[in-house]
């Protein structure tokens, strides 16, 4: 069902987003890195990591709070140039309250022979949103 | 030299982003509204708005800090669903030091009318490199 | 009544902060400088830079939500050694939806002759407690 | 070293901070938890957990880049009410690259029977100060 939650934005499927990690309070984004994710210098776009933070710590809250969430918002530090194969979005829940959750995320490349490198860390909230 | 830089990154293009202001610490970057920048309910998805903050104030500080700089990181708040014709996003700087340059920015939505509305803010920090 | 909800929080009375404007999404809290709130090199400590953020947010905040509120968390941006007589942390609301208010902050330092220098620039969450 | 650097910090002393860990990449602030550190609830002041998060990640950044070093800033959630005997901030840093140090801080409180629970999530960043 998140599988199938991530195919219905338009904007996963231009990035090519794919879930592959989900449950427990806790999800993993990977993207395959191409060419036109990249900023000026052959490095993949902040916005990019953004985006893949932004989604994986949703994603993450709603395996606890359900689908009817809100992403409230997220802070994230870049650390590193992100090159490689694949770009690694992991999230997992700090806590999650009536009124919103609070989720970590480690946005990492993988290179072709598997190493990995840390390029951001994000934390941001989701608030659920209340039907009753 | 502030659009050419724009129109180099790959990524930037994908998207359709232009700037459509920059100078004096200040830039505007504008994106045409269209269906495969949605999430699953017909709204822009924070991805873009967090992309598109992320790039105008990271032009913001250029304009004030030349080309040679890295984008620290930055905190976005979602406040509004994104939906219209166009998204904007307006960056300045609040203050350029000689390690960093923290920059504000509104990310907005205009209606085939003209009627704005606030989807986003965030604030970030700009990094200087040092080649001395 | 803001001005005793402030009085009662014994953080602030150890502080010595007041509320000098509240009301319609705003909020001013002034804070006397003093030797015992610097760091080790004669400015304001950070510490309480974000301290004055926080505060002044929430209240900004409890003007359109009314008391029963919590703090969401906030992020601070320090863009110089805050120096002078007064601290000033001066707060605006800048949506107040069901869920959440978004604020953003000025902190700020008033010299003796008067003259303003911005000190930091924050923007926090504030969510309404449903007692519903 | 590091320990004098806090108790020249006069805000520290208000607050009765004290360093419990220090050195490779990591630091914990311990604050005992009194009466007037708190806010009308009964619970510490959100100042005091950002002004403990605040100084735990700058020493942990401290504890790699050396004392000559600015705080950036910094992004905290807060997660649940903090009660206890003693406040502790555990700051663990990221990254520390040349521009600057990326610093994740955990904000936690400490029952007399010993139960620890988690209040704030924070990441931040300290800059070295070049003065090559």
């Amino acid at each position: 069902m998140a599988r199938k939650a991530l195919e219905s934005q338009p904007f996963s499927r231009l990035l090519g987003a794919r879930l592959s990690a989900f449950g427990d309070g806790a999800a993993t984004l990977e993207i395959d890195i191409r060419e036109d994710l990249h900023q000026q210098n052959g490095y993949v776009h902040g916005g990019v990591l953004s985006y893949a933070a932004d989604n994986a710590l949703t994603f993450a809250a709603g395996s606890v709070l359900g689908p009817a969430i809100l992403t409230g918002g997220l802070s994230i530090q870049y650390v590193r140039p992100a090159a490689g194969r694949t770009l690694l979005a992991r999230a997992e829940v700090v806590r999650a309250g009536r009124r919103q959750a609070v989720v970590r995320c480690d946005v990492l490349t993988v290179a072709d022979d598997g190493t990995e490198a840390l390029c951001a860390v994000a934390q941001g909230t989701v608030l659920p949103i209340h039907t009753s």
